[in-house]
């Protein structure tokens, strides 16, 4: 159990630290230079195209996408800030506290989508609000596999479990679950793939379960996170930062391995039928989505995480016995992914 | 102006019609029948495969799908009957009359996609709805080409026109309207397609036009069709036949005058592209799907309406001068399709 960093300050500041926009806002911007950087050396082919926006309502961002790669048939990584006088209702409806006060959120997001069926897609996402007296960090990273490679799956959790670890113990546990919960489609009864870490409306007290779903196991879990409590802006800062510098670990040497191994047109189809599961979580329950489209955001932005092609196929179901069908029975609900081990692989 | 049939008990008669729920049943049923015999004739290489299926909280349905056409890369066709204790809140929203009434809902759906990007994708559904006190009748067509062809617009809009008109003048103005207030994709500024007829809650007094935008253009054009209430049971029901069965007369003779065109990968990259634009609207709009979701529809069956085959590009915009930018210029704008004509099309 790692000790939770605190000082006799902490317990009655919940302010956040002077000039807290700004640098939220250029850790942003970092982490999106370093993730396009590695991505453009990693496919060695093809380079990011940035597009820079404004909104009319106050604020921007520069959208940068890379299609048609060696390795990435398209990778869209956004950065932007936005402000305004009111928040959604959607958020507010999670925060009522907000009510009546300007806003500012500023965030990095990334959708990854291999041409290989064998390397996993991704989607990444860091973002920081501030709202009058409230302000919270949220975000995550989940991994999609479209064939099932267990280790790949328990490395991408063990990296960023010990980014959560380094500030204390219990964040790991309850951002997995909540991650399962969040990228569930209820419709399919699936999970998005194998999960990774989610996480909302993390501040200084109170509110550290605060989902769609408070009925949920993470939920149940929050209670441990209360033990931690009150935390200061620069814990949380610290954690989110650790959290998303952690991603290039967590995902480059998935792609590393994957990247050289051969597959043919039944292996293509399959992964473009699983992409329409992606477009299906994007617009039916992703709460970015949904933020975006609230606020008049940038549509192509906001949807430059759809996937280039796509196919439906009414009433798809794998062939008993194959790597499909290992993907529905055990990658498309959630494991402990953190503890696999090669011996435990018969287990899950 | 079309002389609207009342009598004198129609002014105090609001109740549905004996056997209303089986007689309408039958109704789409028989549509459903109507439509798969006249698309497997009309497509000559490819027939419907029919799923039937069983809902556990009440209710079953017939899907039927035909794939792999020479006409139809893809085609669903449904007929459904649902009931239940008490209607989904997104209903209930829209008539708290049926609060604490079961209900029963039956209906047709149907969503073509052709093969040819020169043959429009076009969307019918209609079905009907008791709760207790209350009942209406729901539904519509609409057509979505990718080609711009003002002729094949016209002929649909006015064999629509002449099924409304058989009831009253004051139907298709506002049907119409209310069709390009629905199938509009609010994110990206464009109408679904050229649009058709749309209503909803359409029952004996009041509430002629209740949809999600009360000060929408149709919103202003309700007040007409105030005029001719109250209005029996078996006049609502003798529209929407007449409204379902004017689907096929609207659209085949489109796809004869279309289907022998050549194309090529230009043409088919257009409407691949395009075709996102259908799910965008299905996942994020579409109340069918929503109610669907909601009453723990069969998935499948709901998500029948999607395509085979999708492309997204970002930033994608028409070069000018072409017939892509004349669709988006003309065609997914609202025009006054029944009264095109070739000298007229110059100023739309």
């Amino acid at each position: 159990m790692t000790a939770f960093k605190t000082d006799a300050t902490s317990t009655t500041n919940s302010s956040p630290a002077p000039g807290s926009k700004e640098r939220v806002k250029q850790f942003m911007k970092q982490l999106q230079d370093n993730i396009c950087n590695r991505l453009e050396q990693l496919d060695g082919a093809s380079t990011f195209k940035e597009d820079l926006w404004e909104r009319e309502e106050g604020g921007g961002g520069r959208s940068r996408i890379m299609r048609d790669g060696a390795v990435f048939e398209q990778a869209g990584v956004g950065f932007s800030e936005v402000w305004g006088d009111q928040l959604p209702p959607s958020i507010l409806a999670q925060r009522p506290e907000a009510e009546g006060h300007s806003f500012f959120v500023t965030g990095t997001s990334m959708v990854l989508h291999p041409r290989s069926p064998y390397i996993p897609t991704v989607h990444l996402n860091y973002r920081y609000f501030e709202a009058g007296p409230v302000w919270w960090f949220g975000g995550g990273a989940d991994l999609t596999p479209y064939y099932p490679f267990a280790e790949d799956a328990a490395h991408f959790h063990r990296t960023l479990k010990g980014a959560c670890d380094a500030h204390h113990s219990e964040y790991y546990p309850v951002f997995k679950r909540w991650c399962d919960e969040y990228f569930y489609l209820k419709h399919r009864q699936e999970t998005r793939g194998v999960g990774g870490i989610f996480f909302d409306y993390q501040h200084g007290t109170g509110g550290l379960y605060r989902g769609h779903d408070k009925n949920g196991a993470a939920a149940a879990y929050s209670n441990q996170l209360g033990e931690i409590e009150p935390r200061r802006w620069e814990d949380i800062f610290a954690l989110a930062q650790e959290c998303g510098n952690a991603f290039l670990p967590a995902y480059v040497p998935i792609v590393e391995r994957r990247k050289g191994m051969e597959y043919g047109e039944r292996e293509r189809n399959f992964q473009l039928y699983r992409r329409g599961r992606y477009v299906e979580f994007n617009l039916v329950y992703d709460r970015g989505t949904i933020f975006g489209l609230q606020t008049n955001g940038r549509t192509e932005s906001i949807l430059m995480s759809l996937p280039p092609l796509v196919r439906w196929e009414y009433g798809y179901k794998p062939e008993p016995n194959t790597p499909e069908a290992d993907l529905y029975e055990t990658f498309l609900k959630p494991q402990d992914w953190a503890n696999w081990t090669p011996a435990t692989s018969e287990n899950i």
